[in-house]
Parts: structure tokens; sequence; C-alpha cells
């Protein structure tokens, strides 16, 4: 709390800024009453006390995140936001800046890894241009909400201003509240920006404190040299823009992304609107580990899919206090780690919803 | 291959002997060429090269099993073998007898955990009495294949003849052939068995030469003082029994069960006709350690769903050299790790199926 009042001291209270902490006054405790009466009906199912781990738990939680004892799954959405970033110019990433564009056509054509992730689980998904580099051909599954033509160049200056990192959480808060009305039940969460493990070993970096080798990774692929150097572009993108960590827009503005900024308003809007939300991997994890740091309720929302290649990623899930749900060496993005953590997550609330009691099937409890 | 040859000097080849033989025989190693054709397609599609880590991983293993570039697996099916124990007079079990007969109708009636997660990802159950220590009811949904009316009470003497041990393999193995005229993609596994942890335990230490307290777990949740009474009971099992541990049969005649034979056949079967076979924890573990010692290269069809909460579980993984594709604490058993695996394959070969290439998506490749 003292964060949120903050980041209100630091800047006059324009309209942007409240709409983003009355977004976070709104998320409310999850409901433990109901919780109870959860575990309660988990214990009553045929089945060993305790015998589904942490699909168990998963159920429990969903039931207070809903403040329902039996909470559906069915409408699941996945936020895709993409944007750019001006730091690729210091030939950080194994691919080129065009590679963002390509890739939100190829979300649009249903031929990325998360258009199938997504089917496979029966998923939405939300493709959003937050910052792409270039002017996107129109389409009907391209949502156009450009903050700016990519971020300038951290190892320079500043990424956006900090007007703009405002505007980026407020948009994303926005998209959450534009799908309410078609139905949701779970958000998945992903990116796309050709540069952004960069942005997010920066902001790992700035909020935790850590060293900077300690929180920097390959990305898409590259060689231990281009390694080396990215890790170096880093602490001069630190060095230079001095982000301040006690006040999280200071650090979004100075060293993230409009993808960035995007993903922690969704994930702040989705607890606001009473949503659990399913972090995707590193580039996400910095989104949240945001959104933890403005508003640190936000925590009980949260469902950690897998914990990501990118070395980074664990340590902002050990930060948050969050276990993922499976290690399958992700490093992708996209949203298809969250795409396989909605399938269990909606098979725990099956379990919940759909299995026998002792009494209901006539089996016999625990001598 | 020692170990067949061992399997046959020890008794005659009498005809069902040779059958188990005979499938064994037909498991052929999967196709590393087509392997290699998958491996680079997955480097085509549009994603940063292996950045989907052991999705890709299982992608490529299934075209290899199924020798088949773009492998599907839609029919799936669990078979969910049941037997009962006569070590449960020995007090080592939290539940009573009558709990697996009253589960295998809480199975034929849909409402146990392996219910809800085979319709989640889609599987039909094959539920099999395979030995359960009364008649049951017949009923369309019960395959009734008993061999007998439980095991004996492996604290005083060998659980079956070895004539019954071949059968129990024997009538796996035709369970998968019976099936095949359905359709059948993938195979997951399951058990039910009061009192089956405790015959998996003695069939793991026998075969790993493990102490008996390292493999052994609270099964459906025992305290501290009947845990240590059935780590006793085992002890005693194995000094009375003396399995011979090279002779595979032997071991599951002195100390195994009829659901576990069953298993170990489905899985031998399961291999020889070129289907991925998922596996749960760690009773269908126990019986895919006897499969393995019998024929090593079934490994290569094998997918260890998950890492059981049963501690024995890890060492049976490890002896086997598989690894994991999660941990959720699971300890229930009846297939529900298999289960959520499966949906997890499935996405896998979708991801091999449904992606789009650089050059069909017009995405430029690394720099």
């Amino acid at each position: 709390m003292e964060r949120i009042n903050l980041f209100d001291k630091l800047r006059v209270d324009t309209e942007p800024c409240r709409s983003i902490k009355e977004t976070i006054s709104k998320i409310k405790p999850i409901n433990k009453e109901v919780m109870k009466k959860a575990r309660e009906r988990l214990d009553n199912l045929t089945k060993p006390l305790g015998s589904l781990g942490r699909i168990e738990e998963i159920a429990e939680r969903i039931s207070g995140i809903k403040g329902h004892l039996t909470p559906v799954i069915k409408q699941k959405v996945i936020f895709i936001l993409a944007g750019d970033h001006g730091v690729v110019a210091e030939g950080v990433s194994a691919y080129p800046v065009e590679v963002t564009a390509q890739m939100v056509y190829n979300f649009a054509g249903g031929g990325a890894g998360i258009n199938v992730l997504a089917r496979h689980v029966g998923a939405r998904i939300i493709v959003v241009d937050m910052g792409v580099a270039t002017d996107l051909e129109p389409r009907p599954e391209i949502v156009n909400k450009k903050v700016a033509y990519g971020t300038k160049n951290i190892a320079r200056g500043p990424a956006m201003s900090y007007e703009q990192a405002i505007q980026s959480i407020k948009t994303g808060m926005e998209l959450v509240e534009d799908e309410l009305s078609r139905g949701v039940d779970i958000i998945g969460t992903g990116d796309m920006g050709i540069g952004n493990t960069t942005s997010s070993s920066a902001i790992t970096a700035a909020i935790t404190g850590t060293d900077v080798r300690e929180v920097t990774g390959r990305g898409t692929g590259i060689d231990d040299a281009i390694l080396e150097h990215k890790i170096e572009v880093i602490r001069q993108a630190l060095e230079i823009n001095q982000p301040n960590p006690r006040d999280l827009i200071d650090t979004l503005a100075k060293v993230g992304g409009f993808e960035i900024g995007g993903l922690v308003g969704v994930i702040l809007a989705g607890a606001a609107h009473q949503l659990p939300v399913v972090l995707d991997g590193f580039i996400v994890g910095a989104a949240g580990l945001i959104a933890y740091s403005l508003a640190p309720q936000v925590k009980d929302y949260l469902f950690a899919a897998h914990c990501s290649v990118e070395r980074g990623h664990k340590i902002i899930l050990d930060k948050m206090g969050l276990e993922p749900l499976f290690d399958l060496e992700l490093r992708l993005g996209e949203g298809t780690g969250a795409a396989l953590g909605i399938g269990i997550i909606e098979a725990a609330t099956k379990i919940l919803n759909e299995m026998a009691t002792f009494e209901e099937a006539s089996v016999s409890k625990k001598l």
C-alpha cells in the first residue's frame, strides 16, 4: 500500500493515474469463507485426503477468487500483447525487429504456437498492438492500441514517458473491461516483442536488486558473446536511467515496454474483476512483478503456469512467492505456458464440481 | 534380452508364456528417421529454436513411436485395472478392503477423480476387475477379467502362483488388443487396489535393491506408527518369499498384484502396437519397472506423466531414466496423472501438426 501512495505523491493525480488507483482499490481479498467450504467439499470427495495435491489447492483458490463453491472455468481468454523495443538497435536479440510485426500477423492467421495451444484448451485469444514499431494492416483479429512506434533505446535514455507508462497500464485494464461483456472466467497472459527479455531483465534487476547477470538469459537464442554484451547493455540502461524501484511507474517508463505496461494493466484489472490470472513466462513475470509491487494483494489471483528457461523468471517467482504448475523448459512466450496452465486449472475446478462424495458414491471412509 | 531368456529358461515354454515373449519380440526400436524429419520440421516452425522445450521432445518422440511425421492423438484410452491385496489383513492401509470394489462402481458411475480428468482430456476409460476380492455386479462399464479373489497375504507367502502372474500379464495384453479395433492413438494407465502401494514398494525394493524404507510411503494416508509397521511387513514379505529379481515373473508372483501384472501386459502390448503409453504414479510405475526389466526397449514408448508423492516412485523413474512431465504432488492413482499427461502430449503433437513454418507465415529467421 505504501507504494501506491508513493506513486500518487510523486505525480499529480491525473485522470489516468486515478483510474489505476481505482482499479487497485477494487482488488479485494479472496473469499476465505468459500475456500473453507471448498476445502470441506474436497475432503469429502472419493479420494484419500489431499491426494490430488496441488490440483486441490488450485480448486480451493479458484473458489476463493470467484467467491463460489462450484466455480466454472468455461470462457477462457488469452491476451497477447505486442510491442517493439528500441534497445534492439544495440544488437541484443537473435531475431530482427520486424519479427514482432510478422508474428502479430502469424497470431492473426492462426499459425503460431499460442494459436495451437489456445485452441487445444478452448481459449480465445486477443492480439493487441501495444507498440509495434510499424503500422500494421488493419485486421479484425488485431486490436490496435498502439501507444507509440516501439520504445526508445533504454541504453541511451528512458523507454517511454511517465505518461506513456500510465497509458500502457490503463490500456491493459481497458482490454480486460472491454472483454467482460463477452464472458470471461479466466485470463491468460502472453507477450510478443523482439528485445523484450532485455527490458524484462532490467525491470527484474531494478525491482529486486539482483545483479544483472543473475536475471539475464539467452532470450530467443543468443550466443555467449552476445549474452555478455546484453548484460552490459542492461547495466548501462540501469546506470543511465536510474529507475526508482519504489516508483513502479517510473521503472516501467525507464526500462519497460508498452506490452509489459499493458500486461500490468491486464493483471490488475483481472484481479479487480475477481478473475484468476494465469501468468506465462519471464516477460509476463516482469509485468506481474510490477503489478505485485504496486498491489501485493494481487498475488492471490495469480497462477504461475511454468518456470521459464530464462533465468530471471525463477527470481521473479521467488520474489512473488508463486510456485509454478510445471516446468517443461519453455521459453517461447506468447502465452504458450499460460495456455497449458489454463488446461490444468480448468481440470482442477472440474474436480470440485464433478467428483462424487463418499456418501454419493457409497464409498467407505478412512478407517 | 538376457532377462527374457532367463524367464524362458526358468519355466517350460507354456502357451501363455510364449505369448508374452511374442509380444516383447514385437516391440521395435522407434523410427529414428522419422524423428529426424520431425526435428527438422520443429526447427522450421515459427518459434525460436527449441523454445518449446520438452513439448518439442514429446512431439519428436511421438513421431518416432508412430513412424509418422504428423502423428495424431485423437483416440485416447485409459485402462484402470483393479485388484485386491491379501496383505491388507496386516493393517497396512488407511482404508478398508471393500473400498476397491466400491471405487470400481464409482468408476462405472462416472464420479471418481479419473472420470473427471479423463472427460477433461477426452479419453475413454476401460475399467477392469483383475482381481477384486468380491464378485462385482455385472455392469457394461466393468470388464470382468478376474484372475482370483484378491492376492494372498504376501507377509505369509506368495501373492499368487507363477501361472497366475503370467495370466495377469497376458490379460493386460489382451485388453489392449481387444481395444485396437475401436481405435487407439495413445494409452493411459491407472490402478485401483487397497494395499497396492505395499505390493509396489516390495516390487521396487526387490528389483532395484533399494532399502525398503526408501521406497515405502504413506499410501492413502497412514500415520507414522502404521508406516513403520508397513515397512516391517514389506521386509517380512521379501524375507519369506525371496523374490528372484532376475526373474520378473517370479517377483510379480511373490509380491505383486493382479492389477500390477495386468498393467505390465498393457504396457508391453501398447509398445508392441506402436502406441505411446503414459504411466501414472507409483503402482503403474512398479508395473512399468517390471515391463522395462523384461524388455528395456519398451522405454522409448513410455511417458512418465508425473512424479508421485509416494517416495518409491522417484527411484523407479530414475532407474528407468524417465523424466516426469510435471509434479503436482499427486498420490491418488486411478490414472489421474496419466490423464493430465495425455492432455500435454496431445498438445505437443498439435504443435507439430498445426503450427506454421517461417516460410508459410512469412516470418524472418534468425539473424
